[in-house]
């Protein structure tokens, strides 16, 4: 859509801020990472937010999960999650290389349990259709689970590996990404964005989360998520290495470690759009956890948080071009998968901004105009709408 | 030990702060009721704390109970416990007549109960005890409890009233003790006392819950207690009126209802000296909740908190003079009732202050001196001491 930008000699803007090339409405993730590849090709950036990563990635437990995440009927969002997860490495690498942060970036992989036999048969129709999709999963025996996770419990049935299931710290990838953009030149500016029409851009991405639905009548939903973060005592690390995803009593939950001592426990899906922490959430939660782990029922229990993921009719991201509103591009609607789609929705979306990559196939499943699109703020005729 | 003082106008001394009469270290309930007290008869009280209110009875449920924790063993306790209960009603009257506050004080009543067979047969045993004691404990039925209380679980399987059994908010308490404290003239000074020396008063009375060990060589030690609040949604009143406590699959836990919204879910009793909460110990209060009251599970859990009681040897408070150290007065030890002994602590000290109430009966089984002391900071002879 636009031209590259006039080159500066460093690949950054940081004289008089003139009217931006391109302004990005949301500073999570994705609106970030955009910002960081837009500037790095020149292009002067904006990012408006009053609160960077304040919303569902400060929830997010970070798994980049494109195999454990292959559910029956997503065969499309699988292939851009794989697509995604396969660029994870690269772009943890030059993050890191940009800032010299640490986003926590790990790649133990994934074991995928089941506790009881209900569990497990549970498991295995998922794990059978993920290996007949070609990807990577290992079925463990019960021997082979506990030489990996030695404090699973006892009672846990079976398992499987997904080895290239990784996982990122959200909070320090926004913090690294944030330090990233600015150093590429591209300006914060910490202040809400009410309508498309206040902000003055060449093109205008909306990487808002549930926010772009108010802002371009696009049917992304809030999908409550209640996440845990427990605290090994002692201030070591958890006593685990993988994240460790499973069925406990029909309960699904998983569980992810940090370096730090950190244990990211979650996560409710409901289809609500209050923040409220629940007794029922955190007692359903903390059962499967401690059924699953029993260690963890003497860890600290140091947050509790609920966050609101953008969903869609689909599940599936809103990449794109908004029909009827010229310069204007979305990319939302990442449901549980915002961070780790972050990589390849950067990657397409700056794509399309340089106009170089308009024909990109990986966006056809994900263009906006699949759906009917609402005036925005206008309530009429939902009730045929296809997200109903 | 003192003279009733000069009488003022009003019994306010509001003019300049002369050395008080008395000096007060620790400025939760029974160390704010004491000067309150003591204020009421004309003395010139002082009370040192850097934070009011923020220690055990910031946690405290407010249970007023001496009928439910009458407890084998503790006949002496159960005593003192009756004689304050029976205080309470003209103690929140007294106090809501001075202060205009409400103290959410409610004499619906304590309803136990037992969830499996196990935990009835269980229950059975301490309310025939208590019934022996000559308390009042009316077994129900189930229909009548159900008619008491429709919330509860189907599957609750007996229960009995303790409708002497009432509770207070000890938050609302500490607000309105210290209003009346400050209306009747007693000074607060905000700063920690480090040691007994650095007061000057005629007599000084520690009520410094767990630090009174520090101060004074006495054996409190630190019992935690890690307490929930949850909160009903829509901000009404909980779907429940009595107190309820009660064994589920043999974990003890016990809900306070306010007309807040507010429900308290408590709590453990664990000998720890750490304020942290545990993912096992909100587990197994949650589990315990909702298996009595399932409503609460759609309930917002709105703050986990833990607490350090102050335990002595023998479960029961230390009332009096330290042998010793004239002109200390002892008021701590008080455990896990706190709130309920308060008006008879309050009574009791101020009697041996004020020279009226050396000869009180109920006092002797409390004394200092039916401990060993340690010098105030010293370790030796811990080991032969009488609470290992």
């Amino acid at each position: 859509m636009l031209k590259r930008g006039p080159s500066s000699t460093a690949g950054v803007n940081r004289g008089p801020f003139l009217t931006p090339d391109v302004a990005v409405v949301g500073a999570g993730p994705v609106g970030l990472a955009i910002a960081w590849r837009c500037a790095q090709r020149g292009l002067r950036v904006a990012v408006h937010d009053p609160a960077p990563g304040s919303g569902a990635s400060y929830v997010a437990a970070g798994m980049l999960a494109p195999v454990a995440e292959a559910y029956f009927g997503e065969r499309e969002l699988t292939g851009l999650l794989t697509e995604s997860a396969g660029r994870w490495p690269g772009f943890a690498a030059e993050l890191t290389e940009a800032t010299g942060a640490d986003i926590g970036y790990r790649t133990e992989g994934t074991l995928m349990v089941g506790l009881t036999a209900d569990d497990l048969a549970e498991a295995r129709r998922l794990w059978a259709y993920q290996q007949g999709l070609g990807l990577p999963v290992t079925p463990l025996r019960p021997s082979q689970l506990r030489e990996r996770e030695p404090a699973l419990a006892p009672g846990v049935r079976g398992g499987a590996l997904a080895v290239t299931d990784h996982q990122v710290d959200p909070r320090r990838l926004v913090a690294a990404l944030r330090g990233a953009a600015e150093r590429a030149g591209v300006l914060l500016v910490p202040e809400p964005v009410r309508q498309l029409s206040d902000v003055a851009a060449g093109v205008t991405v909306v990487a808002a989360g549930c926010g772009a639905a108010a802002l371009t009548g696009l049917p992304v939903r809030p999908v409550k998520g209640q996440v845990l973060r427990l605290r090994a005592s002692g201030g070591g690390p958890p006593g685990f290495r993988h994240v460790i995803r499973g069925y406990a009593d029909g309960e699904h939950v998983y569980l992810v470690p940090r370096d730090s001592g950190e244990v990211v426990v979650g996560a409710t899906v409901e289809e609500r759009s209050d923040v409220d922490i629940s007794a029922g959430a955190v007692l359903r939660l903390l059962r499967a956890a401690v059924d699953l782990l029993p260690e963890l029922a003497e860890y600290d229990l140091v947050e509790t948080v609920a966050g609101l993921r953008p969903g869609t009719p689909d599940n599936a991201p809103i990449l794109g071009p908004l029909p009827d509103r010229p310069g204007v591009l979305a990319a939302t609607g990442h449901h549980r998968h915002g961070i780790v789609l972050t990589p390849v929705t950067a990657d397409l979306i700056t794509g399309l901004i340089t106009g170089e990559g308009a024909d990109e196939p990986l966006l056809t499943p994900f263009r906006a105009d699949r759906f009917r699109i609402h005036s925005a703020g206008s309530e009429q005729s939902r009730e045929d709408d296809a997200w109903n």
